[in-house]
This record gives structure tokens, sequence and C-alpha cells, in this order.
């Protein structure tokens, strides 16, 4: 992405960059291996939060809690998270071992319990052993540290293969503000309002209300537009935080630096959902849907999903096939209103259609392209103004390899 | 499937089962190997006909074409096939192909143009090599012949690995009637009206708006309920050709036998379906799910086929693995509204879930099951009183294998 002048993207920040901000991981025996398993996010203040869940029926307990807290004054001071194990689907138990995790937090951290948010990922209808978190929990503080954003990201993971942060710093009213973020995410993601786990932090002085539209509207055009499967989890959901420390007059559409703090606010989005569509399960490369000339926002984001989550586009990707045919195919069937006789399609540079006509490409130019780490497909339906990106990645033999024995 | 006491399954019937239809294939040069790829079925008289076609926006020209010839009055006499190419997405030239391909069909057959289907399935975006075509169809009423119905069903073949055919036999006031059918599919199926190559024929006396009216039906609950990839193609249709020839009273819901023809309607279209659901590409075994319990029929049919579709699912049955989360994150995520307390779900007759809360199951005696070439998923979501079936297959390494090199 072309970084804007409004902000500058800084090379070695995490989640603890942001003024206020510690964290910390360890393992605590959820996962067979010794990676780290329960990871943890504190404020020195209570900050303003704001966060955006899943639409799945069968939301997971931890997420009702967190829920719970934010309601209380949308504030948030700690963020407690462990993988392995999801705690979905397992009824008064799961609550209550939610509940349990939250309130053991807010003891170790010595905060109040409304001030406590926890969320979960892995296996959904299993039990949490509850006495190994608990446990954990209590060793957490002495592992938190001002440099504790990448132990974070460990204890995060499940069948993500790398790291996924990212941190920018802009000017606001004369004073330096952060806005940084982490994720995982792998598989089960697809796009329904947050679709993986992502945690944002930052210093800006920002209300909880405003940073609740911001994150709305941040997650509808970055984490809302990434597809791996199709599968919208049960668990997945973004959450951000601002300590405020960095002491800028508060943050309000109405200030002359909102549009900069946006900016680096869906920077930092964007950037997160890439990451996750980029280390998709089993992916060997990001593919990058763009759908130009819509005529509705609607339409523009529909057909780019539809593409994305193409089964037969992703392992044409895979196998480096110019085979058009399965993207316009997917347009076709997107529900949406196409004319049938003006899309063109290009797959990076490469123009495969015209006025819905084959073009004579050269093939091997065009299965070189697509041998590429980013495959960037662009389809104009030359019917209106409006465009949507979503992202993705390829189906691959290690898609299934991994997915064909994921409990086992 | 339990067949009724209403039919009986005529075990090597085909197509040319039915009295009045002839049938035959060749290799006319499409397909790279020696393979038959093109094919006609004949009747001795203007059949009435009934069709049901893709609702992707990209409708293949041939598609458009058979419309236009049923639509004169309701009645076929020849339907041309081609495999290898799907001239789709082929613009004016392609329109002109489909027509060159009918007319040349009506003179080699001796019919009128508007007696005459054609259908073509295979790649997308290249135009089809006429003078193959053309040369093919010439010889093509040599080919013809009364036990034809396989070389007919090898010459629609795409990446099918089986050929699919069956037939019943019944009675309708005192005399035999058959009903039999051919399909093609494999891949880029995914309910949205008829969903593959699909074509019927019967003897029996009844009229094109009553067999029209018949095959939307029956289409809702087979065809439309059956996935592979998720992928509505641009060239699907289901033809249906009856020359009356069995003699009996014209059939309409009013006669006493017509429950009797429905049900062996339904048979020829389930089993050709659940057919082309277990040759999905790549698959090893046909998936079953049913939704019983359901609010509504839409509920009931939306439900089962968000579970068919899910990637996370089908690798798990690839995989052996009784992972029920994944069934019931699916379930959630189906946009309909379930109680998230009340549901049930079993595999074969492993019981994974009641009420919404885990059952202890035995895990080794699960996964034999799962190893199975039938797995049926059942859930129940104790709000009503409606259901559905849908059909699909486990996703594997060889279905990525297969698509990630297509055309080259």
């Amino acid at each position: 992405m072309k970084v804007k002048d409004q902000f500058t993207v800084v090379p070695e920040g995490t989640i603890t960059t942001p003024k206020g901000f510690r964290a910390g991981g360890l393992h605590c025996g959820l996962k067979k291996t010794n990676r780290f398993d329960l990871g943890v996010i504190v404020c020195e203040v209570p900050a303003q939060a704001a966060g955006v869940y899943t639409l799945n029926a069968f939301q997971a307990a931890p997420l009702r809690v967190t829920q719970e807290s934010v309601a209380v004054d949308g504030k948030l001071q700690a963020m407690l998270v462990n993988s392995g194990n999801a705690n979905a689907c397992t009824g008064q138990q799961g609550e209550d071992d939610a509940r349990g995790m939250r309130s053991a937090a807010a003891k170790a951290f010595g905060v109040a319990e409304h001030l406590v948010g926890v969320t979960s990922t892995g296996v959904i209808g299993e039990l949490l052993p509850m006495p190994k978190v608990l446990s954990g929990i209590e060793k957490l503080p002495t592992q938190v540290k001002a440099d504790g954003g990448e132990d974070f990201c460990q204890a995060i993971l499940t069948t993500d293969l790398v790291q996924k942060m990212t941190c920018v710093r802009l000017t606001v009213g004369g004073k330096t503000v952060h806005i940084a973020g982490a994720a995982k995410g792998s598989g089960m993601i697809h796009p329904n309002m947050a679709t993986m786990l992502g945690f944002m932090t930052t210093d800006a002085n920002i209300e909880s209300a405003q940073l609740q539209k911001l994150l709305n509207g941040v997650t509808d055009s970055t984490f809302n537009m990434i597809t791996v499967d199709g599968d919208t989890s049960t668990n997945d959901m973004v959450v951000v935080m601002a300590s405020g420390l960095a002491d800028n007059d508060i943050l309000t559409p109405e200030h002359p630096d909102w549009e900069a703090f946006e900016a680096g606010f869906k920077y930092v989005g964007e950037y997160l959902a890439k990451a996750i569509a980029r280390d998709g399960e089993g992916a060997t490369k990001l593919i990058e849907v763009s759908v130009l000339g819509a005529a509705s926002q609607e339409a523009a984001r529909a057909i780019a999903k539809t593409v994305i989550g193409s089964s037969l586009v992703k392992t044409a990707c895979f196998g480096a096939d110019a085979n058009w045919g399965r993207i316009i195919a997917a347009v076709g069937r997107s529900g949406q209103p196409v004319n049938t006789e003006t899309v063109d399609i290009r797959l990076g540079d490469n123009v495969v259609l015209e006025q819905s006509r084959p073009v004579k490409f050269d093939e091997e130019r065009a299965a070189d392209y697509l041998k590429g780490e980013l495959v960037q497909i662009v389809v104009n339906l030359n019917m209106g103004s409006e465009s949507a990106t979503a992202w993705g990645c390829d189906l691959t033999y290690d898609y299934v390899r991994i997915n064909a024995a994921y409990r086992t």
C-alpha cells in the first residue's frame, strides 16, 4: 500500500508502541507444543474502547463477556486472549469459564472486572482446561513488558505461519500519536463483521463512541473484505483501545487532523486484513480483486467478494492458469446487476477481456505474472463510478492437508 | 435411495430406453484425447419439451439458442451437445456458432431448426473450432442408434470420472411408461437453477407446460440442492423430452397415476444430482446433509446448502475428523434463524451435539464412519417441522490438482 503523507509507518512498531501499553504472553498448556497460548495487552489507564464482533449466530462465550465489559462505560484496561481452544458451543460452563478468566485477570492486574475483555481462538466445542488457564493468568503479570508486543502476537496464533502487526505515527494538533495493530487469522475466514482476532492500540485522545464509529467504517472496507475459505467463525472480533496518553486535543471528525488519523487507522486495518489473507491456510500468494466502474458500492463489494471467494479462481491462481472464464463466471453469479457486454478484466497488466470479448494475450507472460506472490485481478464493469477491493489467497494442497487433520 | 412401489428401476436403462429415442456420440476434435466430444439425442417424433437454465448473468450462447427453439412450440426433436468448449463469453461469434450448430443438426437429421436444442460444456471464452464441429455433426446421423445411450453419456463428460444415467419404469393408465436421465457435472457445481447438464427422456404422453412445472419443482429439491465448489456455471441446464409414444392418457396432476409419475421423475432427478455430487472433482465420498425441525422450507434448504458448501466441513470429511464445530459454525453463518440452545447434530448414528451441548462420543467409531463412501450429517434445529436435504462431496488434494491445471 502506498503510504500517504498523512502518516508514517514505524518499522519496528508493535501494539506496545502507543504510549501506555504493555503486553506479554506465555505457554499455559492449551497448545500441544510449547508455543505461547495465553496473552494480554494492558494499559496504564482505563482506555477508551470499541469492538466489532462476529455475526455468526453461535457467538462464542468470551465475545459476550467482552461486550458486557465494554458496555459498562466504554473502557478496557486489559485484554486477555487464549489460543488453542475457542470456548465456543460450550454452553453454560463456557460462559462461566469466560467469566472466570475475566475475574482472574481483573485480580491479577488489579483492575475492575468491567475493564477486562477476554477472547479465545482454537477448536470449537471443547471445554477450557480451567486449572491450566487460571494458573497461566496468575503468572501473566510477571511476563508483561514494554516490549512484549511480539510475545503477545505469538500467543494469539493458531494455524498462522507468521505474526501480523504494524504501527503508524502521525501528528494530531502538534502531538505525536501512534496507532498499532496485531491480528491472528488463517482459516475460517470470511467477511461478516469482524472475521478474525484483531487488536488495535493507540495513544490518541478519542472517545469510545467516536472510536466505535471509526472502527465500523474501517471494518467494512478492510476486515470485512477478506476471505480465506468462506467460513465465518464463531469467535472473531476486533478490539481497539485508546489510552489518550498522547495528550492531543480530543479527536472528532471536526478536528483538522481527523482525516490523517482516519487514514492511519485505515492503514493499520488494511495492513492486518491483507496480512491475514496472505497467511491464509496453505496459501502461496495474496490475491487482490478490485472491482471498478460499479453502479453501487454494495455491488462493487459483493462482486469483489464473490470473485475472491471462488474456489475455481483460487485454484487457477495456485496453478498460475490465466483462466479468466472462472472470474467472469463468478462475476455473473454474484447476484448483482452486470452489463454482460461491457466487462473488462485484467490480471496485473495482462488484459484478457475487453468489453466482454476475449483478448489475445501472451499466455506465458500471464502465467509468469500469476506465479508471483501478489496477484491483482481487476474487473471493470464500466457501469458507474463505484469501486471496492477484496483480498484472499490461493487454494492449495496445503489448505486441504491442514484442514483434513486440524483436531487430530 | 429406497425405491417406492410406484415405479421400478430399470437396471440397464439409458436415455434411449423410453420409446422413440435414439442417441449417439463421436470424437470431432474438441477434446485433446480421442474421447467422444459430440453427442445427440434424437426422437422419432417432435417431443414435448421443458428446460431449466443457469441463473448466471453470463449465460452461454447455446442456452439462449435452445430457449429460443423451445419457445416456438414447446417441442424438441434433437438435442445436440458438445464437450471440451463451453462457447460462453464468446460474443456475437459465439451466438453465430451456436446457431450454426443448430442449423447443421437440423439439416443432418432432417428436422425443423426450432426442433433442435444445442448445448456446450468445457472451457469458457474460447471460440469453437467450427469446421471440426460441423464436420462432426455431418457424421453424427450414422452414429445414432437405439442403444446409443452410453455413447451419448461419454460425449458429454469433461472432468467427470463416471457416466451418470438411470431409468425407471411405471404404469400410467395401464400403459408402460419410462423416465430416463443422463447428466454430466463435476466442477463449477453449485445450486442455482440447473447446475450441470442434465437430459431426461420419457415416452409418457404429457404436455410441455405440465412437463415444465414438474421439472421446476423437481429441480428445486434435487439439482438445486447439490454443490461441489460453490461456483455456478454459465452453461448449465436440464432438458426433458417426452415422446408420448407410451400412448397413455395425457398426464396431468388430476390423472390417478400422476403421483407415481412424479415420484419416478423425482427419483431420476435425485439419482442424477447425487451422482454428480459423488463424482465431484477430486471427491472420495458423497456427503448428504439433512436439516430437520426447521421453521420454514427456505431455512431448511439454506442451512443444508451452507453446511454442504463449507470448505472446512468438506476437508474434515476428507480427513475423517468428527469436527462438528465446523458444522455448527456453518449453521450459525447461514443467515437463517436458529435457536442456539436447541440444535442436535449427528454423523450417521454418532450423536455429537444434543440441545447445543457437546456429547461425549466414541471418536474412533465416528472416524471409522467418516472414512466410508457416504457421510450423512443430520442437523435437527428443533424449531419446526420443515426439512431439506443437500448433497455434496469432500474437498481433497485432487480437487486442487484438477483445478490448478484445467486448461493447461
